[in-house]
């Protein structure tokens, strides 16, 4: 597994190439991205159809058959174990909890001339959720999308989600059957980002497309970007563990948590950071422990020879460094004040603290979103939430004397700026 | 001047035609922006003095002309006329104190199994603001895109605005200065963007774009999109206007308020929508009287013959359904009761009430942003704001006990979705 030490000299272009993935920018990816899009607007289902047919090998032979009903919906929930039925409910019941917190309420105050100016908050009126299909398929993926919708009171929720070979993992349609999707649709890939954003016989045009997918996804959500919302572009998902070596650390346990962020996908990146070199090496003999009994073994390895890495720094401070540097989507800071430490972290998707928050039951149950910026971008973007799916309108309105003030100065820079109608639109106003 | 009536059986089809507007999506436009941003990332500073002398003429010799310092910045400030200096620091003043009311905190709970949740918010770093130059330099943009970014409590805020022929409006440089902006380029286009997005040798990379710019700046904020963050992919500007042809109703002042939009900019578009058809023959009227005499005419008969339009609806409902439909970035209810009709606006990027609220001071100095959603995109997004140059990270702290509960129903989960190392990293926290 990669070592790197901060005391060498070129420990940060080490970890600059440690860092670099940028798949979305590949040529050839776009235009095939492109391509899609452009077929889909305009064939529209039946386009679609034969991309699924082809890429997914799905053996729908008509459109319709690409459409979930509720009924199955409904079946697939009441099918369920009872001790997994449970443990969705726990976890959707929390969700719910936690981004109730999150709603935005409109406010408003009136000025000291009169007039009342304010936010308008309303919630979006339809929006399109991409759950991962095929090797991880997640029925969480479905509660963490949706249940934030719901909260924020969106109107419609179009779920797409590719099944490959026409198969998909019953628990996600139980978990969409919870989450009170209304449409779903088993189609994936640039296709599905395309029917979304604009529309289809079938498929209804939505405002705003959230939710992580492969790199053919991310690039069709960008494409698209302008014509509807998203969320953010996902890159491969990643944590950063971090650890001292004290007495309380367990390296089979930091191994674990860093093999759950690997085991995703051969693409993944787990990264340990800590202060100590004996820690580093028992953690990396824990990692090929685990890696010898874990079914998910190929991928790990992948994951972990390619993308992963053990980083010894020299003291909290530079460790603080470099996990600001890096601005991971899950971070773990497993010591005996993460209160202490977290105050020095300023990017982060999600703060996981002490050692019994391990990323894994983050991922499903606590209730804060599993959906977060990934590949530095929580630089500038937070974790899926309530806020994704409401938005606001200014409100401006000038009582007649409140706006006299107002149109003066208005007046003076508007002819600065050289724009007399904006000049004679406010002084209409005073000279009435 | 276009007239549509929503009685005619095509309305719905000429609506959709008025709205197309699509630039963003040109291939040709694409691969020269695309074409920028490489070169751009290849040779920094010396090719963004290339393209800036040869796209603005600019007569700079050496990169280090391109930046202003804080000591101009100062003397265009201090060189102020009073009037104006006292009108941009009203201004200033009045958005400072709106924005102030936008400052997200961090929050923070315990559940019921003594676990801390929440979301730890943090100002962005760096960022960067894109001014318009040339034809439409505004001072006031600067204001509304630097002030919330200070507010926020942003590290650096980085601004660059195109000077065609080297030549920009002093007030430009003096609202910056007030404004406490901490770098200023003379640069503009995809080049600026790219230059702000990599960094270079002199400009600092950042981690966020806002600001409006033309159809090539539209285009390279969505390129570099997942690199840096960026507010919104901006169109044309554009008013909606509503009024019923009650006594009270100026057709003087609607034709005025149209046109402010329309003397921005040949693509932009002023609509007017009314239940009376006499309003609309004598606003049409109006604005042909104000063409004669205002010094934009050009540009707003090109932006009224091109993209203008009078709708005659039935009744004040359907007025709100076009309304909603186009999801205007600026919309002016000129109603005596506008309160209660904003109740049923669910999509509009400021909302403007009653007959003394004209966009125009909205757009200088009433205090919330002018920098809207354009182009219909008020579906999905609001307002640049204090909540664009801030981000969250989650927070999640168990408790031995907590964590202990939430392992067995993440164990559950992740063994459904046949994550093995997810079930075992949580199990390590149960059985220790």
């Amino acid at each position: 597994m990669r070592i790197l030490n901060s005391q060498n000299p070129t420990f940060d272009q080490e970890l600059t190439d440690l860092l670099a993935f940028e798949t979305v920018n590949d040529p050839q990816l776009l235009a095939t991205v492109d391509k899609i899009i452009a077929d889909v607007r305009q064939g529209g289902d039946e386009v679609i159809l034969q991309l699924t047919q082809k890429f997914d090998n799905h053996p729908a032979e008509t459109f319709a058959e690409l459409q979930i009903s509720q009924v199955e919906l409904k079946q697939a929930f009441d099918n369920l174990d009872n001790t997994v039925k449970s443990a969705l409910e726990l976890s959707a019941k929390r969700i719910q909890n936690f981004h109730q917190k999150q709603v935005q309420d409109s406010w408003m105050f009136t000025d000291e001339l009169g007039n009342t100016l304010g936010q308008k908050v309303t919630p979006l009126d339809k929006v399109g959720i991409y759950v991962p299909g095929g090797l991880a398929s997640y029925p969480s993926s479905v509660l963490m999308n949706a249940i934030p919708a719901k909260v924020a009171g969106v109107g419609e929720i179009v779920m797409v989600v590719p099944a490959p070979n026409g198969e998909l993992n019953p628990l996600v349609l139980a978990a969409t059957y919870l989450a009170g999707v209304d449409k779903v649709f088993t189609i994936g890939g640039a296709q599905a980002v395309a029917g979304l954003a604009y529309g289809t016989a079938s498929i209804p045009q939505v405002d705003k497309i959230t939710g992580p997918g492969n790199k053919y996804v991310a690039a069709a959500k960008r494409a698209v970007f302008g014509q509807v919302g998203i969320d953010m572009i996902a890159g491969p998902s990643e944590v950063l563990v971090y650890a001292e070596g004290v007495a309380e650390d367990r390296a089979d346990w930091l191994a674990m948590d860093l093999l759950s962020q690997a085991e995703h996908d051969m693409v993944a990146q787990a990264i340990f950071v800590t202060t100590s070199e004996q820690l580093l090496k028992d953690v990396e003999n824990e990692i090929n422990n685990a890696l010898a009994i874990l079914p998910k073994a190929e991928i790990a390895k992948t994951s972990i020879a390619n993308r992963g890495a053990l980083i010894l720094v020299k003291d909290r401070a530079e460790g603080v460094q470099v996990i600001n540097r890096i601005a991971p989507e899950h971070l773990e800071l497993s010591v005996n004040d993460p209160e202490n430490m977290a105050q020095d972290i300023r990017h982060a998707g999600a703060i996981f603290m002490g050692r019994f928050t391990p990323e894994a039951i983050g991922d499903y149950c606590v209730g804060p979103n599993h959906v977060l910026p990934t590949s530095g971008t929580a630089r500038f973007s937070s974790p899926l939430g309530v806020y994704d799916f409401q938005k606001k309108s200014s409100i401006i309105y000038c009582t007649e004397q409140g706006s006299q003030s107002l149109a003066k100065t208005a007046d003076i820079l508007a002819m600065e700026e050289n724009l007399e109608a904006h000049a004679r639109s406010a002084r209409y106003r005073i000279n009435q």
